[in-house]
C-alpha cells in the first residue's frame, strides 16, 4: 500500500451548508465532499481541513488534506470532484504534498474578508455574500480601530465562548479596509489564526464605531479588557470568505 | 372612488420563478407581487409590465403598472412591498404617472445585457447570473456580428416560434460587446423592441462565431435569411437582464 498525500484548494458558497464540520442529519462541507471521493476512491477517506467555517460561511481558498492509497492522479481527483460536486463547491487544485503535511498545523498564516455593502438600497444579487448596512459608516474610524487591532495581542474580547481554553494569543499581520464608502467595504484581516467567531465578533464591534456609537478609545479599551461581554454582536455569516491559507 | 395609476420599478433575480407572467401553480412574479399587493390594497389588482421575462431571467430596472383607488402613497406602497416580498425581489422606486400610461404600449426603448464569464474556472458565486464558456472566445469576431444587428431589420430568424404573428421587425440602437477577453464579457442590447427570445438567439449564434465555427458573413446571412431554423441554440437564461424600460 503506497500512501499519498493529497492537498485540495477549494472554493464554496456556504450558503447550504452548516459548516463544514461533518455532522449527524445535516448538510455539511465536509460530509458531502468525502462522499463523493469516497465514490471516486471506493475507500471512506477523511479531510482534513485547516480550520472549520462556520454555517453560511463562505471560502475562495480553503485548503485540506487527506491520506490515500489510490493511484489517481490529483488532476483525475480534480476534475471527478468537479464532476461530482454540486455547483456550490470548486476545487481550485490538487497536489501531492509529503505525507507529513498537516493543512491545519502547517497553516502559518489565513487571510478572511468580511464585506459590507454600505448604501441605502440593498442588492438582491450578492444579497447571501455582503452584510447589507444602509446607514452611512464613518469609514475612517472604523480604518483607525483596526489599526489598533494589528500585532499580537490576547483577543479574548472577540472570542466566541465554546471555544475551549485554547491559547487567545494571536497575531494580526493586516486589518485594514478597501473600498470607499457609499459602496461595498471589504474588511481584509490576515493573521497567524483566529479563535473562534473573532473576525465576525472583531466587525460586529468596529461596525459599533462606524455607526459613532463608539470612539476609538473605547474600541482599544474593548481589546485590552480581554472580556467578550465587552465587545459588541457578531457580524452576520454571510459577508465573511476564508480567502487563502499560507504554509 | 379616485383612481390613481402607479408605476413601479423593480429588480429582481429571476432564478427561482416561472418566469413573469402569472400562471395556475407555479411561482411567477407577477403572483407574487399582486399577492402582496392585494395584501396591502385590500383589493386584487393588476400588474401590467413593459414584458414579459422567461423563467430564470433577471431584471435591474422593469417597469410595470396598475391601477388602485387606494389612498397609500407611493412612498409607502414602495416600503411596504419591499418590507412584505421576499428577498430577490426589489422594487427600486413607485411613482404616479397620468391614468393613461401604460407600461408595455408606452414603451420607446428597452436594453438588457447578457453576461458571459469566458474564462477556464466557473465562478461559483455568480453561477445564477452568467453562462460560464470555458473555451476562449473571438471577442472581435463576435463585436463585428453585433455591429450587423444594429439597425432595422426582420429580426425572423431569432425569433423563437409560438410568438404568433407579431410584426417581426425591429430597431436596435445598440449592439456591443462591454468587457474583455478572459474575463467577463456583457453583450449589450438597446432596441425599440424585442421578440420572444430574441436576446437568448442572438446570442447563441453569435457566441457560434466567437468559438470561430462561423464567420460574419455566415452570421449575416443567418440573419437575411429570417428563418429560425438557420439561428444557433438559444442561449441559457441566467445571463440575461433587463436593465432598463425608457418611455
Amino acid at each position: 500500500m503506497n500512501e499519498k498525500n493529497i492537498k485540495l484548494t477549494l472554493a464554496y458558497d456556504g450558503t447550504r451548508y452548516h459548516g463544514w464540520q461533518r455532522q449527524k442529519n445535516a448538510a455539511t462541507l465536509q460530509k458531502t465532499i468525502e462522499d463523493k471521493l469516497e465514490l471516486m476512491l471506493r475507500k471512506p477517506v477523511t479531510l482534513v481541513a485547516s480550520g472549520r467555517t462556520d454555517a453560511g460561511v463562505h471560502a475562495l481558498g480553503q485548503v485540506c488534506h487527506f491520506i490515500t492509497s489510490s493511484n489517481l492522479t490529483p488532476e483525475m481527483i480534480k476534475k471527478g470532484l468537479n464532476a461530482l460536486l454540486p455547483y456550490d463547491i470548486l476545487i481550485e487544485d490538487a497536489a501531492y504534498v509529503p505525507l507529513d503535511f498537516h493543512a491545519r498545523y502547517h497553516a502559518k498564516r489565513k487571510t478572511y474578508t468580511y464585506k459590507i455593502l454600505n448604501r441605502n438600497a440593498p442588492d438582491i444579487f450578492r444579497r447571501a455574500f455582503v452584510w447589507h448596512i444602509p446607514v452611512p459608516l464613518a469609514v475612517d474610524r472604523m480604518s483607525a480601530c483596526l489599526k489598533r487591532l494589528e500585532g499580537t495581542h490576547d483577543f479574548s474580547s472577540f472570542r466566541s465562548s465554546g471555544s475551549g481554553n485554547q491559547n487567545p494569543i494571536r497575531t494580526l499581520f493586516l486589518a485594514e479596509i478597501q473600498g470607499s464608502a457609499g459602496g461595498e467595504l471589504s474588511f481584509v484581516f490576515e493573521g497567524d489564526g483566529f479563535l473562534r467567531h473573532m473576525v465576525r465578533n472583531m466587525v460586529g464591534t468596529v461596525i459599533q464605531a462606524g455607526l459613532n456609537k463608539m470612539d476609538i478609545e473605547a474600541f482599544e479599551r474593548i481589546l485590552f479588557a480581554k472580556d467578550r461581554r465587552k465587545a459588541g454582536v457578531k457580524a452576520p455569516a454571510r459577508g465573511l470568505f476564508l480567502v487563502r491559507v499560507t504554509y
